[in-house]
């Protein structure tokens, strides 16, 4: 447990210690540190909600001046018993920690004494600064998460080493509330979930499709140019496939399984690669035939459990640009590198500058997770790690125990314009399916070599990197990618001829423009655009309809002035063309 | 039963009774009129094979001649019983007649009586022209289709009603195994196969890939026109999704179903209209709105026989290039003509011409099939019927049964290059689910106004239709839609380098060229070349090389003589735009 950790644990006592203070009728459950801060689950005599917060804070305050140590002592059940004959959930948890063979320990700071493992500020007083945290909410949660117990009141509170840190923090979630996807993903009509086919299973209308495609466009542009071919496989396999690819034995619990009406068992593919290695094997292959580069956008699915589910950062049926390069030994670093120039032409493109670096490796602990050899294993991360080095990457985050089932992978983590860490693309270094599957080439001199397999989505998840980059960009998409790239407004019924034909001059040079002639008041139809986060509008009014020019409203600049048609089409275009 | 049917039934009948005179000791179980003939299955004594066919056909065409009419008797059980003591086969069927309620009938021709229930020729000896049949192939057939029954030997023979329309079969039937879309496939490296995925889930390479996207993007370009939009749906879905459609309880044996870790019912989609409604329905319509236009390629599944799947032509995953268009019932007749002239653009760009027209209706006899009330049906039915006429379509075919659950559709036949009639592109319109999802628009006074739905998809399914176009052109593919259109071969290694020249010329004017540089013989590269059926062949010697000329060879039209790259560029630009 670090430092921050430890003072977000305490915090949690804390808490306890002034509500008990505030409500002594009060039974305190658990409260852990958390990412961000800690929560504490009570039952109250009372119901408590936010307005209450202010006294509780300062309670706290006052109490933390006083707790200079936290005092450990050892007890026996019996003791642990009697002192918190009152509180059922102590019993409850006092009679568990024997049996998984630990030790009862209570923890005292101040007056307040609580069941507790360790892992407090040795000094709160001094090492928590009074204002560095705060209560953030209040939640209902069933005891032990199990809607058959009662339910109680969470209480979540907020901390960080500093008033500054805790500031930044709030002012962060402030500004990704306001940019949530799903959110603006409703407001721009880019996706819509409906209860009959039910959560996790986002649906594209025509506006969110066109940008999905726009992205896959993007990723494939950047492969063409590398020699990269589609392929196209089913969704759904026999069960075999998976037994060779190890998806049966490792990653049975997350696979859709589907009985078909003869009695055999199917199921839906979690993943790409098994059946891209089909393709590959059909045929003989020889060294003049390497690296194969086969790529797809495909969905596969996942059996997630519904309470994980939330917009489109977690779904049923996800997205993948996958792609999959069978090379040679020698080849791993030229198709690395080059998968590597496509993330970073990718990613610039939307400003995500300066990403971080992680290598994922597996866990030994656990190597009963991963198909292959220790060997294999250690050949692969030591391959990829001299990679990263090449590449001059020196701060790379060791990801132990982050690997896939078949291999390490380079991550790649970005910050978002709110300073969000988030992981994006993805290199895997596989030397394992290959041999399971049995992938040979014919080298120079006659003789069968072992295949490589590097997988690689670019966007990793369409639906996830959608939801990145709203947030990312608030919804305002370059022009390029916005599914409206100008509003064009008549004022009056009288313009709407010249609108038209300027709506259609804009059609014509294959720019996507959007006539609104409803008959409705111009300030809805300026909103509306704003909404939809329209990069530019045109209004047409009695002054433009006499000169024939346009006056051009951009979303991101304000008023650009006057400009004629031709002028706006070949600046549109410019733009379009520069995904500037 | 038809004419030509009531011969093959008789002739199934004269095959019984040469068998039966030239091997006494044969059992003849039963013998239907089939598709093209007919056949009978025997219990033979000794093996009898298709080297006994010129015997077995001489006795058949001696005894037709003695065959001038079929006597009727009907007989009691016990009679029967008596006449076909010695024929186990019989005296099962025997049995079960009169628990169906029907009478026992013999009939006699020549010397050769058998238990029938008729239909057949009044004089065989007359009506059947001794050189209009013949017999075909020998199969294993278990009695009664059950693998637990003895084998027995299947004789199928074909039949129509002149020699002339026989030999034509023949052809025809020799032509099509020519260009059998499996064969043809597997040698141009478009699909293929594998053991550990399953039977009807084709992987599509990068060849066969680019033909599937090519003839998708041909779709798209004739849909973007007419105002379509793309949509994304997921492959799942809720249970709650087809039971709204009707989906659930009429299609029920069709579906993949899933049962989630959580224990809900999903299944995999087996068509996209029910989610695509609910991407209709995300948001209120008015008038201005409609029509709306979805258009989508993607896969449906259907859980078919494992018996039942072949090639292409029958799968699990069927990938189509499905539409939807959401319209007012005033609307309709431009929507249905606006997907009437999609289809005659696309299939006449492959020659498919004079395409034939069904109206496929619904059977009141099985109305507990569909859903809707008979009025939705009789008046939707009447639409059709009204547009096909009005389409200048007077013989079209009546399909009573053969309309999809929720409504009629328009079927097009069309006949492919050696004679065969292959249902294609279909338009339905449908009255009823829009009813069971409750679509609605705002109409011009405020009032809520039902929405019809007009389901089409162009291809139908990419697989069928891939084997279809596979078999018309016998892989022969246009131009434009050839995955290699141009092969280069230089003819020695110091041909090479302007071989490359040339090839990367092409590459740069987006012409899909390859370059065949391997250390191989020229004969060995031109057959491949062939067997890949690429469009034009280029061979680099030293004639080419000293007059910087090329030499171009036309898989459809032979030797072109000798043009300069910048003309070849020109010439093969020219006729893919134009789909030549």
């Amino acid at each position: 447990m670090n430092d921050l950790e430890q003072k977000r644990h305490s915090l949690a006592h804390l808490l306890a210690g002034a509500i008990l203070k505030l409500y002594p009728e009060a039974k305190n459950a658990i409260g852990p540190a958390i990412e961000n801060g800690f929560y504490y689950d009570f039952e109250f005599p009372e119901p408590v909600s936010e307005k209450n917060f202010p006294r509780i804070e300062k309670e706290m305050r006052k109490m933390l001046k006083t707790w200079k140590k936290f005092e450990m002592q050892e007890v026996s059940a019996e003791e642990a018993k009697k002192y918190f004959a009152d509180n059922p959930y102590k019993l409850e948890l006092v009679d568990e920690i024997p049996q998984k063979g630990e030790k009862i320990t209570l923890y005292k700071s101040g007056d307040f004494t609580d069941l507790c493992r360790g892992g407090h500020s040795e000094n709160p007083a001094e090492k928590i600064a009074g204002d560095s945290f705060k209560l953030d909410r209040v939640a209902g949660a069933y005891w032990r998460g199990d809607e058959k117990n009662k339910m109680l009141t969470r209480i979540y509170g907020l901390a960080f080493d500093t008033k500054e840190e805790l500031d930044a923090h709030i002012a962060q979630y402030e500004e990704a509330k306001k940019r949530d996807h799903k959110k603006i993903g409703k407001e721009m009509g880019l996706f819509v979930f409906s209860e009959l086919v039910g959560a996790g299973l986002p649906l594209w209308t025509p506006k969110g499709t066109l940008v999905r495609e726009t992205l896959n466009d993007f990723v494939w542009e950047l492969r063409r140019a590398q020699g990269y071919q589609k392929v196209t496989i089913p969704h759904i396999t026999k069960k075999a496939l998976y037994e060779t690819s190890g998806h049966w034995s490792k990653y049975s619990e997350d696979l859709f399984k589907i009985n078909t009406r003869e009695g055999h068992e199917y199921a839906m593919k979690p993943m790409n690669c098994p059946h891209h290695t089909q393709i590959f094997a059909s045929t003989p292959k020889s060294y003049r035939d390497m690296p194969q580069r086969y790529c797809e956008t495909t969905m596969v699915y996942r059996d997630e459990q519904s309470g994980e589910l939330s917009g489109l950062s977690r779904v049923l049926s996800i997205t993948q640009d996958d792609a999959h390069i069978f090379c040679r030994k020698s080849q791993i670093e030229n198709e690395v590198f080059g998968v590597w120039d496509i993330v970073d032409k990718f990613y610039g493109a939307f400003g995500f500058k300066d990403m971080k670096v992680r290598i994922s490796k597996h866990d030994p602990k656990t190597f009963e997770k991963y198909i292959g050899t220790p060997e294999t294993w250690a050949l692969a991360e030591k391959n990829l790690m001299e990679l990263v080095e090449k590449r001059g990457i020196k701060d790379w985050v060791d990801g132990v125990g982050e690997a896939a089932h078949y291999g390490p992978k380079i991550d790649f983590i970005a910050k978002d314009n709110i300073g969000r860490s988030l992981q994006v693309a993805t290199i895997q270094l596989d030397f394992n399916m290959p041999k399971n599957f049995e992938l040979v080439c014919t080298n120079e001199k006659g003789v069968h070599e072992d295949v490589i397999m590097i997988h690689c989505a670019i966007m990793g998840s369409i639906e996830r990197f959608m939801s990145t980059l709203i947030e990312h960009c608030a919804g305002n998409f370059p022009l390029w990618l916005a599914p409206v790239q100008v509003k064009v407004i008549p004022i009056m019924s009288v313009h709407t001829q010249y609108a038209c034909e300027v709506f259609e001059a804009l059609r014509g040079a294959s720019i996507r423009a959007e006539l609104d002639d409803a008959d409705e008041n111009l300030g809805k139809k300026i909103r509306s655009g704003k909404v939809d986060k329209i990069p530019y509008m045109i209004i047409i009014g009695d002054k433009e309809l006499e000169s024939k020019t346009l006056t051009l409203e951009s979303r991101d600049k304000g008023n650009l002035g006057s400009v004629t048609t031709d002028y706006l089409i070949d600046k549109l275009s410019t733009e379009i063309k520069n995904k500037a």
